[in-house]
Protein backbone atom coordinates (compact mmCIF):
# COMPACT_ATOMS: atom_id res chain seq x y z
CA UNK A 1 0.00 0.00 0.00
CA UNK A 2 1.32 3.74 -0.86
CA UNK A 3 1.94 6.16 2.17
CA UNK A 4 1.68 9.99 1.04
CA UNK A 5 3.25 12.26 3.73
CA UNK A 6 2.67 15.61 3.92
CA UNK A 7 1.94 18.63 6.34
CA UNK A 8 -0.79 18.03 8.48
CA UNK A 9 -4.13 19.68 8.43
CA UNK A 10 -6.42 21.15 11.15
CA UNK A 11 -9.01 18.08 10.16
CA UNK A 12 -5.71 15.69 10.96
CA UNK A 13 -5.50 17.18 14.85
CA UNK A 14 -7.62 14.51 16.22
CA UNK A 15 -6.19 11.04 14.43
CA UNK A 16 -2.96 12.43 15.53
CA UNK A 17 -3.83 13.21 19.37
CA UNK A 18 -5.45 9.60 18.88
CA UNK A 19 -2.20 8.02 17.95
CA UNK A 20 -0.32 10.32 20.77
CA UNK A 21 -3.13 8.85 23.49
CA UNK A 22 -2.39 4.99 21.96
CA UNK A 23 0.79 4.29 23.83
CA UNK A 24 2.05 2.61 27.12
CA UNK A 25 3.69 6.59 27.85
CA UNK A 26 1.18 8.91 26.09
CA UNK A 27 -1.99 7.46 27.43
CA UNK A 28 -2.31 9.25 30.53
CA UNK A 29 -0.88 13.04 29.12
CA UNK A 30 -3.68 13.21 26.07
CA UNK A 31 -7.08 13.59 26.74
CA UNK A 32 -9.29 11.64 23.82
CA UNK A 33 -12.48 13.45 23.54
CA UNK A 34 -15.84 14.54 21.57
CA UNK A 35 -14.73 17.35 21.01
CA UNK A 36 -11.15 17.66 21.42
CA UNK A 37 -9.77 20.13 24.03
CA UNK A 38 -9.20 23.57 22.35
CA UNK A 39 -5.60 23.21 23.50
CA UNK A 40 -4.68 20.75 20.89
CA UNK A 41 -5.98 23.32 18.05
CA UNK A 42 -4.31 26.14 19.38
CA UNK A 43 -0.88 24.35 19.59
CA UNK A 44 -1.61 23.67 16.08
CA UNK A 45 -1.95 26.66 14.68
CA UNK A 46 1.10 27.42 16.80
CA UNK A 47 2.94 25.13 14.81
CA UNK A 48 1.43 26.15 11.57
CA UNK A 49 2.54 29.90 12.48
CA UNK A 50 6.70 29.02 13.07
CA UNK A 51 8.22 28.54 10.06
CA UNK A 52 10.83 26.32 11.13
CA UNK A 53 8.70 23.38 12.76
CA UNK A 54 7.00 21.21 10.47
CA UNK A 55 4.26 18.32 11.23
CA UNK A 56 3.47 15.85 9.04
CA UNK A 57 1.38 13.31 8.78
CA UNK A 58 1.55 9.97 6.73
CA UNK A 59 -1.51 8.92 4.93
CA UNK A 60 -2.77 5.53 3.68
CA UNK A 61 -5.57 5.38 1.99
CA UNK A 62 -7.35 8.74 2.94
CA UNK A 63 -6.90 7.45 6.72
CA UNK A 64 -3.66 9.34 8.75
CA UNK A 65 -1.35 6.61 10.03
CA UNK A 66 1.66 8.14 11.15
CA UNK A 67 2.98 11.37 12.13
CA UNK A 68 6.41 13.13 13.28
CA UNK A 69 7.34 16.88 13.91
CA UNK A 70 10.51 18.37 13.03
CA UNK A 71 12.18 21.62 14.02
CA UNK A 72 15.06 23.26 12.81
CA UNK A 73 16.74 24.85 15.28
CA UNK A 74 19.31 27.59 14.06
CA UNK A 75 22.73 27.87 16.56
CA UNK A 76 26.26 29.18 16.33
CA UNK A 77 27.88 25.76 17.53
CA UNK A 78 29.10 23.52 14.81
CA UNK A 79 29.58 26.99 12.65
CA UNK A 80 26.53 28.54 12.96
CA UNK A 81 25.02 25.26 11.31
CA UNK A 82 21.39 24.61 12.08
CA UNK A 83 20.27 21.20 13.84
CA UNK A 84 16.95 19.17 13.11
CA UNK A 85 14.92 17.51 15.88
CA UNK A 86 12.40 15.13 15.90
CA UNK A 87 9.44 14.78 18.06
CA UNK A 88 6.40 12.81 18.53
CA UNK A 89 7.12 10.22 15.83
CA UNK A 90 3.93 7.61 16.22
CA UNK A 91 2.61 4.83 13.40
CA UNK A 92 -0.58 3.70 14.15
CA UNK A 93 -0.55 0.37 15.99
CA UNK A 94 -2.23 -1.45 13.32
CA UNK A 95 -0.04 -0.28 10.55
CA UNK A 96 3.36 -1.03 12.81
CA UNK A 97 6.14 -2.95 10.88
CA UNK A 98 5.30 -1.67 7.01
CA UNK A 99 7.95 0.53 6.71
CA UNK A 100 5.66 3.47 7.71
CA UNK A 101 7.74 5.17 10.44
CA UNK A 102 10.90 4.84 8.16
CA UNK A 103 9.43 6.58 5.35
CA UNK A 104 8.54 9.20 7.71
CA UNK A 105 11.95 9.69 9.02
CA UNK A 106 13.34 9.25 5.71
CA UNK A 107 11.51 12.39 4.83
CA UNK A 108 12.76 14.24 7.57
CA UNK A 109 16.47 13.58 7.13
CA UNK A 110 15.96 14.37 3.49
CA UNK A 111 14.53 17.83 4.76
CA UNK A 112 17.17 18.33 7.14
CA UNK A 113 19.96 18.16 4.66
CA UNK A 114 17.94 20.64 2.46
CA UNK A 115 17.76 23.00 5.12
CA UNK A 116 21.12 22.56 5.39
CA UNK A 117 21.48 21.21 9.07
CA UNK A 118 24.53 19.12 10.39
CA UNK A 119 22.50 16.69 12.42
CA UNK A 120 19.50 15.39 13.10
CA UNK A 121 18.21 14.62 16.75
CA UNK A 122 15.99 13.27 19.00
CA UNK A 123 15.16 11.88 22.19
CA UNK A 124 13.63 8.58 22.97
CA UNK A 125 12.58 6.74 26.33
CA UNK A 126 14.94 4.20 27.83
CA UNK A 127 12.27 1.97 27.58
CA UNK A 128 11.51 2.21 24.42
CA UNK A 129 14.42 -0.85 22.93
CA UNK A 130 12.15 -1.26 20.17
CA UNK A 131 12.58 2.50 19.16
CA UNK A 132 16.28 2.24 19.66
CA UNK A 133 17.18 -0.35 17.48
CA UNK A 134 14.84 1.11 14.86
CA UNK A 135 16.81 4.22 14.74
CA UNK A 136 20.07 2.77 15.02
CA UNK A 137 19.03 1.01 12.16
CA UNK A 138 18.34 4.10 10.01
CA UNK A 139 21.91 5.48 11.33
CA UNK A 140 21.42 7.81 14.24
CA UNK A 141 24.07 6.69 17.19
CA UNK A 142 22.89 6.48 20.91
CA UNK A 143 25.60 8.63 21.95
CA UNK A 144 23.66 11.16 24.17
CA UNK A 145 21.73 11.30 27.04
CA UNK A 146 18.20 13.03 26.85
CA UNK A 147 17.36 14.57 30.29
CA UNK A 148 14.19 16.02 31.33
CA UNK A 149 12.67 18.21 33.63
CA UNK A 150 8.92 17.70 33.96
CA UNK A 151 6.40 20.95 35.71
CA UNK B 1 31.05 38.42 42.32
CA UNK B 2 27.82 38.90 40.58
CA UNK B 3 26.40 37.66 37.48
CA UNK B 4 24.07 39.49 34.95
CA UNK B 5 22.06 37.43 32.25
CA UNK B 6 20.55 38.99 29.52
CA UNK B 7 19.90 37.98 25.86
CA UNK B 8 22.93 37.81 23.29
CA UNK B 9 24.34 40.75 21.09
CA UNK B 10 26.06 40.23 17.83
CA UNK B 11 29.23 41.98 19.91
CA UNK B 12 29.08 38.81 22.19
CA UNK B 13 29.13 35.86 19.20
CA UNK B 14 33.10 35.66 19.13
CA UNK B 15 33.04 35.39 23.30
CA UNK B 16 29.94 32.61 23.02
CA UNK B 17 32.04 30.85 19.94
CA UNK B 18 35.44 30.87 21.96
CA UNK B 19 33.61 29.18 24.81
CA UNK B 20 31.86 26.56 22.42
CA UNK B 21 35.50 25.84 20.80
CA UNK B 22 37.08 25.76 24.44
CA UNK B 23 35.90 21.84 24.81
CA UNK B 24 37.25 18.15 24.09
CA UNK B 25 33.83 17.67 22.33
CA UNK B 26 33.79 21.48 20.83
CA UNK B 27 37.06 22.00 19.42
CA UNK B 28 37.19 20.26 15.92
CA UNK B 29 33.70 21.66 15.07
CA UNK B 30 34.75 25.70 15.56
CA UNK B 31 36.81 27.75 13.69
CA UNK B 32 38.49 30.34 16.33
CA UNK B 33 39.48 32.84 13.51
CA UNK B 34 39.81 36.65 13.48
CA UNK B 35 37.69 37.41 11.94
CA UNK B 36 35.46 34.90 12.66
CA UNK B 37 33.36 32.91 9.71
CA UNK B 38 30.21 34.63 8.55
CA UNK B 39 28.25 31.89 8.93
CA UNK B 40 28.35 32.53 13.28
CA UNK B 41 27.02 35.83 12.29
CA UNK B 42 24.12 34.24 9.54
CA UNK B 43 23.31 31.94 12.33
CA UNK B 44 22.99 34.45 15.10
CA UNK B 45 20.56 36.76 12.82
CA UNK B 46 18.40 33.72 12.57
CA UNK B 47 18.30 33.19 16.04
CA UNK B 48 17.36 37.18 16.65
CA UNK B 49 14.57 36.76 14.15
CA UNK B 50 13.03 33.26 15.77
CA UNK B 51 11.09 34.27 18.40
CA UNK B 52 10.51 31.12 20.22
CA UNK B 53 14.88 31.00 20.53
CA UNK B 54 16.63 33.07 22.82
CA UNK B 55 20.78 32.87 23.43
CA UNK B 56 21.50 33.99 26.53
CA UNK B 57 24.82 34.71 28.28
CA UNK B 58 26.25 35.25 31.66
CA UNK B 59 27.88 38.73 32.15
CA UNK B 60 30.69 39.09 35.13
CA UNK B 61 32.25 42.44 35.20
CA UNK B 62 31.71 42.95 31.56
CA UNK B 63 32.81 39.84 30.42
CA UNK B 64 30.38 36.62 29.08
CA UNK B 65 31.85 33.86 30.98
CA UNK B 66 28.52 31.73 29.99
CA UNK B 67 25.54 31.03 27.30
CA UNK B 68 23.04 28.38 26.69
CA UNK B 69 20.43 28.64 24.15
CA UNK B 70 16.03 27.80 24.96
CA UNK B 71 13.91 27.21 22.31
CA UNK B 72 10.16 26.76 23.41
CA UNK B 73 8.51 24.49 20.88
CA UNK B 74 5.19 24.33 20.02
CA UNK B 75 3.44 20.47 19.92
CA UNK B 76 0.63 18.40 19.94
CA UNK B 77 1.31 15.82 22.37
CA UNK B 78 0.42 16.60 25.92
CA UNK B 79 -2.91 17.88 25.36
CA UNK B 80 -0.67 20.63 23.39
CA UNK B 81 1.56 21.54 25.29
CA UNK B 82 4.93 23.25 24.43
CA UNK B 83 7.77 21.82 25.64
CA UNK B 84 11.31 23.81 26.30
CA UNK B 85 15.05 22.43 24.60
CA UNK B 86 17.98 24.02 26.53
CA UNK B 87 21.22 23.11 23.83
CA UNK B 88 24.63 24.50 24.08
CA UNK B 89 25.18 25.55 27.61
CA UNK B 90 28.65 26.59 28.52
CA UNK B 91 30.78 28.44 31.24
CA UNK B 92 34.18 29.51 30.65
CA UNK B 93 36.45 27.03 31.66
CA UNK B 94 38.08 29.10 34.44
CA UNK B 95 34.71 30.74 35.99
CA UNK B 96 33.76 26.79 36.35
CA UNK B 97 32.34 25.75 39.92
CA UNK B 98 31.20 29.15 40.60
CA UNK B 99 27.38 28.77 40.28
CA UNK B 100 27.06 30.36 36.45
CA UNK B 101 26.08 27.94 34.69
CA UNK B 102 23.39 27.31 37.52
CA UNK B 103 22.27 30.35 37.23
CA UNK B 104 21.69 29.93 33.64
CA UNK B 105 19.54 26.72 33.92
CA UNK B 106 17.94 28.79 36.53
CA UNK B 107 16.88 31.70 33.97
CA UNK B 108 15.62 28.70 31.20
CA UNK B 109 13.37 26.78 33.93
CA UNK B 110 11.98 29.79 35.16
CA UNK B 111 11.12 31.09 31.49
CA UNK B 112 10.30 27.85 30.08
CA UNK B 113 7.78 28.35 32.99
CA UNK B 114 6.65 31.40 32.15
CA UNK B 115 6.36 30.12 28.66
CA UNK B 116 3.66 27.50 29.78
CA UNK B 117 6.12 24.53 28.93
CA UNK B 118 5.30 21.86 30.45
CA UNK B 119 8.87 20.30 30.79
CA UNK B 120 12.36 21.67 29.66
CA UNK B 121 14.26 18.72 28.06
CA UNK B 122 18.16 19.45 27.21
CA UNK B 123 20.62 16.43 25.59
CA UNK B 124 24.07 15.92 27.18
CA UNK B 125 26.85 12.90 25.58
CA UNK B 126 27.11 9.76 27.33
CA UNK B 127 31.12 11.15 28.22
CA UNK B 128 29.61 14.38 30.35
CA UNK B 129 29.09 12.69 33.42
CA UNK B 130 30.39 15.55 35.56
CA UNK B 131 27.38 17.68 33.38
CA UNK B 132 24.53 14.76 33.78
CA UNK B 133 25.60 15.24 37.92
CA UNK B 134 24.79 18.86 37.59
CA UNK B 135 21.50 18.38 35.81
CA UNK B 136 20.42 15.49 37.95
CA UNK B 137 20.73 18.00 41.40
CA UNK B 138 18.84 20.51 39.23
CA UNK B 139 16.30 18.43 39.26
CA UNK B 140 16.21 16.94 35.76
CA UNK B 141 16.01 12.91 35.01
CA UNK B 142 18.41 10.76 32.90
CA UNK B 143 14.67 9.00 31.59
CA UNK B 144 16.10 9.05 27.73
CA UNK B 145 18.31 8.95 25.51
CA UNK B 146 19.37 11.27 22.59
CA UNK B 147 19.89 9.82 19.41
CA UNK B 148 22.11 11.66 17.03
CA UNK B 149 22.68 11.09 12.97
CA UNK B 150 25.50 13.53 11.86
CA UNK B 151 25.80 14.60 8.11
Amino acid sequence: MSIMIRPAQRDDVGAIVAMLADDHLGRARERVEQPLPQSYYDAFEAIVRDANITLVVAVEADRVVGCLQLCILPGLSSQGASRALIEDVRVAIDRRSRGIGEQLLQWAIAEARSRRCNLVELMTHQSRTDAQRFYERLGFAKSHFGMLMRF
